[in-house]
């Protein structure tokens, strides 16, 4: 049932994430080049190990592509490769494989057309850095901006594929240049995992794990995930190979009776909509009284597409006052009981 | 002027971030926790070396740790301490410190006593994982949730420090159990480095690097960093230790001249707010004519709080009919040098 067993299903090459700017270290941002590379990795086949973001400076970006370019059939970096100081993934990438940078005539042709076709009489000089590339790169064109991606072998059948950090330019690379390279170099990549994702509400992780686990345990090749959050709590299942989809068939029968009571589907993966849906398959209309929730359960389900067929409307009565004058909860209630209890909540309804 | 140099100013200590979890590596979500953290960490005084993302599975999350914990003075690793038999973050951990896991009574009766509050009659058996810590674990309440964090030495004079992945658990324990710990580990921190940042538009990164750097390599204490989108480039400068406010000033007046043509400046970081108060400050109005644009300068404007008193409001003539129907634009002009041209945007205008 781990993942660390299921790793070995199905061959897939592995790939290694490294994403470099001391933006990414500074907490003003959350990397998000990564896990988009993270997903197209895992949809084109590959499994990924690993993802790190380092700053600019090249000491620590070094020991990070020495682990990272070690530990993987294919090693994507992403930053770095822009005409300024502080760009370095080039030279240290050149380095650490042995070679040597070379101007590469073609790269700064296209960069002054692209200046020249924007109006500027010429390129700056600066740029003569990004037409600077490791001698044997392949060059892999970048649609949206001036630095293209490249593409090394490292040695022992592995590659590394750096590509620019601003995400536009990242993507267009991706879509224009990766792709194709990919299958030249794993041709015969099985497919992606398939996965099924279960979402409950109402029992503690703890409680469904102690459930669920036992029939889990059965089937060591499916991997298992477990997410809590104040939503509720997902099970992701995830298989490989021609037989995944039977398998992931199989542990679901066994496990559907135990997930029924707290189960809720929604396309969205809202629970807001899963809510409304429930309710309109039945024929029936919502209409709230919200106290401390101050109007955001009225909210949530008005986010949801299509809500108004459903969800009639609400008050919010926040103070006490309110609770009397617009819901008739009898003041006599509210004091004995206390706003916040069970005798308020049905005299609000 | 490289980040490496600037690295020993201020004699930090150093720390890295560990994120585990699969949904991290799937592509479904960026991770927060890292940012999060990292910015925490470097306001608190530490140099943050990386941050590094892994999956579930043991194999490679022992090789993290590894890595890792055997590079920084701190390791803050977050995710993989819930109930589930995926969460294996405190065995993986007890292994590799050479620890057992010895159930602490103490974290076994919080939980029990959380769910008792709960209304349920006690706790899953399975939560007895999540008491089950290495020994020698300080333990760091969680005022949010039912997994504590830990604190434990891991030779050298180093720290490891386990954090819940939930982020509003995350939060708790950090806020209410590790700012005090830290302080404990590292007494006497040098302040955070100051920054001061520089936004510009209008120029290319290749181009502003041209104007700047013989003026920045004069000043290796100065940590630069660049950034260019869409939206514009950012120059950041950054430098340590008591001198670091004079240091910056300094750089600041030798290219203030040359920013200024490019240079803007919004409280929010937002351009829209940079144009607005541009106007604004001279007790000018704008309106708009946009085409292409499609209202999504309007857009842009009228996100900023305020922007009423400066922008009055616009046409979205998107298509030629518009253009000559509501901006009296001369069809000859449209017909004779096109609908994207400098003459009819003078027209429109």
């Amino acid at each position: 049932m781990t993942s660390g067993e299921a790793e070995d299903v199905g061959g897939r090459p592995t790939a290694r994430i490294l994403t470099v700017g001391d933006e990414l270290l500074s907490g003003e941002r959350s990397d998000t080049n990564g896990p988009w590379l993270a997903a197209r990795l895992q949809k084109a086949g590959f499994r990924v190990g690993g993802l790190e973001s380092v700053g600019d400076a090249p000491g620590p970006l070094e020991e990070a592509l020495r682990r990272g370019g070690g530990s993987a059939d294919l090693l994507v970096v992403t930053g770095g490769l822009g005409p300024t100081e502080d760009d370095r993934t080039r030279p240290v990438v050149a380095r650490l494989l042995g070679r040597e940078l070379q101007e590469a005539p073609w790269v700064l042709e296209e960069i002054r057309r692209r200046f020249r076709a924007r109006g500027f009489p010429d390129a700056p000089e600066t740029n003569r850095r990004i037409a600077r590339v490791p001698e044997g790169a392949r060059t892999l064109a970048n649609p949206a901006g001036t630095a293209p991606g490249l593409l090394l072998e490292a040695g022992e059948g592995r590659h590394w594929i750096l590509l620019p950090g601003p995400p536009r330019e990242l993507r267009a690379v991706w879509e224009a240049s990766v792709l194709p390279v990919l299958d030249d170099l794993h041709p015969n990549r099985p497919e992606a995992d398939r996965v099924r994702v279960f979402r409950t509400t109402g029992i503690p992780e703890s409680a469904l794990a102690q459930a669920l686990e036992p029939h889990l345990v059965r089937h060591p090749r499916v991997t298992v995930a477990w997410r809590a959050s104040l939503r509720g709590v997902e099970v992701r299942l995830s298989a490989g190979g021609d037989s995944a989809p039977d398998l992931l068939q199989a542990v679901e029968e066994e496990i559907r009776d135990l997930l029924a009571p707290w189960q809720w589907e929604a396309p969205s993966g809202d629970l807001a909509e899963a809510v409304l849906h429930a309710l309109s398959s039945r024929g029936w209309t919502l209409s709230l009284a919200e106290s401390c929730t101050g109007g955001r359960l009225a909210g949530r389900l008005t986010d949801v597409p299509g809500s108004s067929r459903t969800f009639l409307g609400g008050v919010v009565a926040y103070s006490d006052d309110l609770k009397e004058a617009l819901l008739d909860v009898p003041p006599v209630t509210i004091r004995e009981k206390g706003a916040v209890s069970g005798e308020t909540a049905c005299a609000m309804a």
